[in-house]
């Protein structure tokens, strides 16, 4: 059987890079075209790309010529969109509206109630909003959306609590990496010796993006969670990984050890659980005092697997405990990818 | 007139260095004696000491030798302790015993009723515990502490919220400087490209020494101050400077603006603000969306002053903000100087 | 074909880590036993070892018991040994003896004359020393050894260039990665912000093992090479992966380009290059004009390849360039691997 | 008696903002103006600037406006510019032309034949060229330039080794620090868990700036130094301070301890030993195994002094050992400023 076309916007970026990396021998895709912005159109890929990632560039890559990113340019059924927010709001309706499927990593329409903000493992079934979203729009295509690389981990660990305890509020403060910042990114000289305490814009999605993610798919469309959140972000001196810090209020009270079992019999929905990047597994609870820590854990599960540590008892809420999550796997590219998917196999492609 | 006469237990650590490289040049104190573990008494301070501050070594040290921390080995009539707390536990009190006041970095003693926790820009009028702990004990020396380097700055700005607005409940994660573990501590291997997110009997301590430095003095003793905290507690790449973020539930609430302005406003007590080692100023208000840094701003006001920055709504309590303490000037060594300070003009040496 | 009983001295370390890292899944040895100090023998490795690698324990070591470092303990025809130089100098003779191979990264023995310092990829030939060694000690075992993980790339570099233009100088200076100084190894102090200009004992190991791995096997041993260096050693904040800033004075004068050439047709002799471990390719060219860089590179060919790059004239002597090598895995237990598949192919086990 | 009106050209960058720093009670300067690039002139500095040293920002530039970097615009007799290469070579000459001295960070005119290349410590007497130049060129003002950051140091040592026992050669390899990129310089993507090993542009300097500096001035100009350099740069992890490893040939041999005696008893030739910026002492010998360290010594001599350490013999050359050097004091803005100083003194300005 052929693979699927698909070809990434943004595929210079760090984590358009990311996406090359991940689809390199994908079962089911096959990248035809690479799309990077006016100034690299026309240069062959190995050319044009400042590669940043420990693994090597993909051979198949190297030699391809970069396009525009517009739908008319290539033949693809799925993009992966690593464009910036402004640039994401005007060029992916464009694909959508020729028919492809558009699994952006950009914010732009995360918040459109007829736009899925999909993590396979925690809410497939609002794949289904894609429906609404080509009636409503006219669309042929469809635009799906994996959350902001914070939210990522956050949200799977709190979908377990949910289900298991039911979820009233949680507190979350991160120590994010580098890398989802882009290259060049910060300076180096903000990041050696020093912690900035703000990453712009980041609050807002961590405190709202969970809430869409956790509520219930109803006739209208995503009803958000009744949880409330509140986010302080930090970028600390990390390649990769994020690492969020959270206590939670339950709906009924759990011990550490409740909640440590919950989120270790975490399963994916049966809809994602045998996808090609469904993470293997969801979750790994460590039970060392000071785990889990980028360097060593962000390549669990091949980076699609989220950790949790230090579960304990909170004087404010109910539980304490840390998370860790491969941001610019599980967090971005990885997890748009997961999300095709997810499209594919429930028949929406 | 001449100086008082001090000494340093634990001379060659991590803040005994900051003991001698914020003593040189004292106006009040002057060391007489420098204190080390056996096997390094006997030999120069220059020989045994693996210095690592930026600041060199001062002169008046190079050529001292290395005493025993026994009181009977040097005339001091006060001595500061970098001890670690078991030792601290069972040396301190012998000077105390012997009519030295021990100003002490050391978590040893700070639980106990009648051993002052102090932060003299907070709350100077706790070292009348001196009298009771002198009558209790039977000593004619003391001992003073200050608190935990986290708790410190923290706990300067929870005071300014506390007497502007009341203060119920506060929810704290830090991401710690490498200086607060002393030389070698953490390994270079468990530094780059990474964060240790847990540091060992801390969060119990930032959970706690703040109730008893905001709690009110009375006949029995401090009463813990009605204040539940909730802490994280991390280790990241920086050298000096403790990032804290805080989310807290006020008595009443209170803007960003009027929090701002009472952080701004606040000033030590009487009794504290004309020490040689007050902070000036007590607090310092950043603006900017992204301060403040350790790297940058650590060493304001000589290291003495807390910084506040990003202060806004919290949407589970009342406000958010970050602090910024340096942890081995103001959080550890400067801390007890400024305690000694506070105990010779309060007429109690 | 049952697989080859071996064992690891020294399996909690950093470099022991490596070793059970890259053992699992070898195709022709199996691990049948990890020693490790007093303190830990009869401890499982899970337990008793602090794992600092990104890839995770392997499975087959976590429930095994670790023993004490003797011969009689075990059943292993080939030891590992990541020890300490002094206990290698004591423990490594009792193996031999008793009819073990031991394949040694330490130095306690490099500079004997009758044991081989061996870079499969260039002097294979050199394991005819172990005849000699049997001969002249009377062991049935013997000892092999890999040289520092400064020595090894730049070694394999100089080989290329020996072999095609003939060699008289080199002026070395290394950018030295944290992991060949251990666990916890330096101080998290040391690092941040800092460069340690000095690593102890390392310069004489890099000014003198080249010149027995680039000399001419003979009836008397190893003739050192005629060829002189210098050395400079810096400790930087690198996890994985030694930088050498490396000029050479050739015996017949070489273009940049001549170099590069000679470089990337490099091939270990015959009696290397099929070996598992062998590195594939043995060296690689950078042509960019930052490169070879550790994070990046330090992976290529699985940590056994020798990275050049940045080949340019030098007004004093002939060339310079910079080297890249992976310093634990080609660098240490990789190297031990890889002498371990040369003896057994030699067929000297 | 009224402070001599300087201004600041690229005052917002990394360097500038050193010169102000460095100039902020300046005995004999007054910063009158602060020039920037277009798109911030007319607004205040404060807010124009990203601010990125540890010092705060000195209050009289807070509400300076910035100007635009044109002779006609603002009063001043000197100028310091941290230009880059390119505006340096069309603005500074409109500037000298208008009778303005021009004391010069940029490379721009390091190698005209009538611009002196001044380290005041090293060649005073260079200083005589301004007359050649004035002449030449028709300017009444004068363009003055400090060596690039990396040769600052290593020239100091070398001086010393000159004026002692002779200089033939000298290998070189620098690790070199973040501010020396400016600011955002280098992506801390590119810098955690790295090293660059390559800084554009920077061999060649460091490989002739010293001939000029170590020359002898004749009737018609400078005699470039008999001294061949060879250099390796590379970019750490460090925010200030540059390492340079470097090994020498001598005239005539001297063991380690002459040498460090040369170093220690090197003086700043009369002309410049009393001026305010004058490094005092000029160097310092460090007799520790490992040092000198950036983190530890960079602000030795308040960064003006140049530190040497690690004298050894070299088994090609004469003598190997190691300088540090601050980066953007001595090498960039309190280089400037000394070399103005020097000017002034010598009645040319």
């Amino acid at each position: 059987m052929s693979k699927i076309p698909v070809a990434i916007l943004g595929a210079t970026g760090s984590v358009g890079q990311r996406f090359l990396s991940l689809l390199e021998n994908h079962p089911w895709f096959e990248v035809v075209a690479l799309a990077a912005s006016d100034r690299s159109v026309g240069q062959k890929y190995a050319s044009a790309c400042r590669w940043i990632l420990a693994e090597p560039m993909p051979e198949f890559a190297r030699e391809m010529v970069l396009t525009a990113a517009a739908p008319e340019v290539f033949e693809a059924k799925i993009v992966f969109s690593a464009l910036p927010t402004e640039q994401a709001r005007e060029i992916e309706p464009q694909f959508a509206s020729a028919g492809v499927a558009v699994c952006s990593n950009a914010a732009a329409f995360r918040r459109e109630a007829d736009v899925p903000l999909l993590l396979p493992e925690v809410n497939p079934d609002h794949i289904a909003l894609v429906r609404h979203q080509r009636e409503k729009r006219g669309w042929r295509g469809c635009i799906l959306t994996n959350p902001n690389c914070t939210s990522t981990g956050l949200t799977v660990a709190l979908k377990a609590l949910q289900d298991a305890f039911g979820l009233k509020k949680a507190f979350v403060v991160s120590l994010q990496a580098l890398s989802g910042a882009g290259y060049p990114g910060v300076s180096s000289l903000d990041m050696i010796d020093n912690v900035i305490p703000n990453i712009g814009g980041e609050e807002e999605k961590v405190e709202w993006e969970p809430r869409k993610m956790l509520g219930a798919l109803g006739a209208d469309g995503v009803e958000l969670a009744d949880l409330r959140l509140s986010a302080h972000t930090n970028r600390v001196a990390v390649i990769d990984g994020h690492i969020v810090c959270v206590s939670v209020e339950l709906a009924r009270q759990a011990t550490p050890a409740e909640a440590a079992q919950a989120f270790a019999a975490y399963q994916a929905p049966l809809a994602a659980r045998n996808l090609p990047s469904a993470p293997r597994p969801v979750m790994v609870v460590r039970e060392e005092s000071d785990r889990p820590q980028p360097r060593l854990d962000r390549l669990t599960g091949k980076g699609m697997t989220t950790l949790v540590g230090r579960i304990r008892p909170d004087p404010l809420l109910h539980l304490k405990f840390v998370t860790l999550s491969h941001n610019t796997i599980r967090g971005a590219a990885g997890g748009s990818i997961f999300n095709a998917e997810l499209l594919v196999q429930a028949g929406l492609l």
